[in-house]
């Protein structure tokens, strides 16, 4: 029996760090929210590691990046990848560790000199974070046909920023079409972004599908006025009500219990003065399932809190949907396969659910799809101080290696 | 018996339509935060006015600018005035009405040729409204000597200004040192900015003292981490102990009952994204009160609040206090003398405290103090919608013009 094909580890260590030190933000962590000069300077680095390999680039109309091998290949290639871009606060693994793994696992393949049944690819999608632009995994998105181009290319960023205007000064504007052709199959790797690999002390994550996803956006318009003289009777106060919410999710996630996870990660008041009560906020709520019908209903009690506080308090409050995705399953054979890799290489397995998006769920709407998980050192994510030992990510990038190989050199796929 | 003496109107009218002019934003309102551009252009107004009166125009060191009548006169004059910078969305009456007032008072007596037994002159003070630099009553708590000149300088605003080099970018260093030489007297007209006279139907307010204040900065560090994958009982969330604070002070001041007032008014997160945890918020608690003992409740009631959140939520907690005024009794003589004006001008008359800080406050330490109140509209103020009457503010004056022509040609002083 040969000896089985590994990656190289120290190449894999180095891209990391060479991607991770573009957006530096001096603490180990990384800023390259999507469209930037970061992310441009982040895209041009993974462009040149891809042409180095002989890939063929190829780019499409909303800025996704695909390596495909062999360059001339016109099959729907096996799909591996994630996304370069991250939070204003991120670490240097989330997304990138999903490319670069990716790249590494195509570099080893090519040079195992292996015969291919299928092309290998490997790809970054635009603005997964959807830190800058509504929603998240917004590339992927358009790329299955959930998103049109012509609405995701008009969409505004936190910075007044358009889409299209930001694809065209950065040069990612691409001529493949979108909705894009399905890749014959999509595995993702990705850290983890929670405790639960490591406080069970389990080496890898055979990712079975991701929580459903409810992002709003709430403006609530009361009366500006005095602090000093207007009397509590008298306040119609947005801030009151952007306080009383973050404590009803709160709240909300306790009763509903586990998987149920409720954020207000964004506040902004108007004119935000000491001694003025505002005259508006605007504020994100942020809630999580895997299950649809408890998602529904943690977002009907919100409703309900909402429109009752507006009623008591005197004010008017808008509601506008920033993303909202439904659970998603990924193809049982796909778990499996990657169980069983997993079970293979030594490695310690758990099925589990991710309770963050990924690009892997826009993917498993178009063909068979996977995630492979790797353990977050103290669940931190989105995060300066994110982290996932050299093992862990070693072991990942093998696991993902020997899926995608199973899957070029199979009869059929999955 | 002479025709009594009276402010004209219209004068009156057009000055406060033409300093509502600057830095209006196109809402009926007014943006000129302290030592601004917007702020010079309403001062250098202001003082192209106090020249064309004669008076003679002096600037202390932090900014504050009288103007006096005879301008050669050395001896401390009855002061009237209060400030022209406004909150970011404020009104075209709070401040400006005093000291246009306070002009057309001065040029009224100095035009009737009633001799004086002391000076008259009219002030503006540096950054009452403490929106960009805190504490509020800034200039005239510098100029009765109760904060010292190097530490006003070195006061960096909430736009990371600094006073000193502010005041030097907009050509207000005086050389009129501080804490400055007592007036004899000082009477300040201001709008409510509550509904109390409005809605009792009173014309005038005698104005007994002023509530105490404490402003709080509350800045509170957790772990920033994903908010898709960090389970409710792992987080240490400050926007939801901001949160929780809005809600706390809310319902502290409906079980004290008025006069207690409190406001969250400000409130920041870091980095302030949809599905980011966030690692740090930042807000203010404005606490008012006319008692003392009140206020102090209402800040130890605070503070135990906090510790108990953040021990519960894992965060840290640091206070840091941007403003702190015990409440200010006028001088008994003066409110007198207020109601009495206003009494035999045919107004009706509520003596009553100030639910805001004033400049008068200030000047209360060094010299016999009252002030004038007139009624405003829905109680609406720091607003663009604040409005008193013309009938009202017109009955202000009036009553202004004559206590000061009292105190002006009296043989002793309150």
């Amino acid at each position: 029996m040969a000896e089985p094909l590994r990656i190289s580890w120290p190449r894999l260590r180095d891209r990391l760090d060479t991607l991770g030190a573009v957006g530096a933000t001096g603490d180990g962590g990384c800023a390259r929210l999507a469209l930037t000069d970061a992310d441009r300077e982040g895209r041009d680095l993974v462009v040149s590691w891809m042409r180095d390999l002989g890939l063929r680039v190829d780019v499409d109309r909303i800025g996704n990046v695909t390596g495909t091998w062999p360059a001339d290949s016109t099959e729907p290639p096996v799909l591996t990848g994630s996304h370069i871009d991250t939070v204003r606060t991120g670490g240097i693994y989330d997304g990138n560790l999903g490319v670069l793994a990716g790249l590494e696992a195509v570099e080893t393949i090519i040079a195992s000199g292996v015969p291919l049944r299928r092309p290998v690819a490997v790809a970054f999608f635009t603005n997964e974070e959807g830190s800058r632009f509504a929603p998240d995994m917004f590339g992927s998105l358009v790329f299955v046909g959930g998103l049109a181009l012509e609405e995701a290319l008009d969409t505004v960023g936190v910075d007044g920023a358009v889409v299209g205007d930001e694809l065209e000064r950065i040069g990612y504007v691409g001529s493949l079409p979108v909705p894009g052709r399905p890749p014959a199959a999509f595995v993702e790797l990705h850290i983890e972004q929670g405790p639960v690999l490591e406080a069970e002390g389990v080496d890898i994550g055979a990712v079975t599908g991701v929580q459903g996803i409810s992002w709003q956006e709430v403006t609530v318009t009361g009366q500006s006025n005095h602090a000093g003289t207007t009397p509590m009777a008298h306040r119609h106060d947005p801030a009151f009500v952007a306080g009383s919410v973050a404590v009803f999710v709160r709240d909300l996630a306790g009763r509903m219990g586990p998987p149920q996870v409720a954020t207000v990660g964004r506040i902004e008041l108007h004119p935000n003065l000491v001694n003025v009560v505002p005259a508006r906020a605007t504020f994100t709520v942020d809630l999580r399932n895997t299950s649809e019908a408890a998602l529904q209903e943690a977002e009907a009690e919100l409703a309900a809190h909402l429109d009752a506080l507006a009623e008591a308090e005197g004010v008017t409050v808008e509601r506008r949907s920033l993303a909202r995705f439904a659970p998603v399953a990924f193809d049982p054979a796909m778990v499996d396969r990657v169980e069983r890799v997993a079970t293979g290489h030594g490695r310690s397995v758990r099925r589990m659910p991710s309770g963050a998006g990924h690009d892997a769920q826009m993917l498993a709407r178009v063909c068979p799809t996977a995630m492979v998980f790797t353990p977050s050192v103290d669940g931190i994510s989105h995060n300066p101080a994110e982290l996932t030992h050299d093992r862990d990510l070693e072991a990942g990038a093998n696991v993902l290696l020997d899926v995608l190989l199973e899957l070029v050199t199979a009869d059929s796929v999955p």
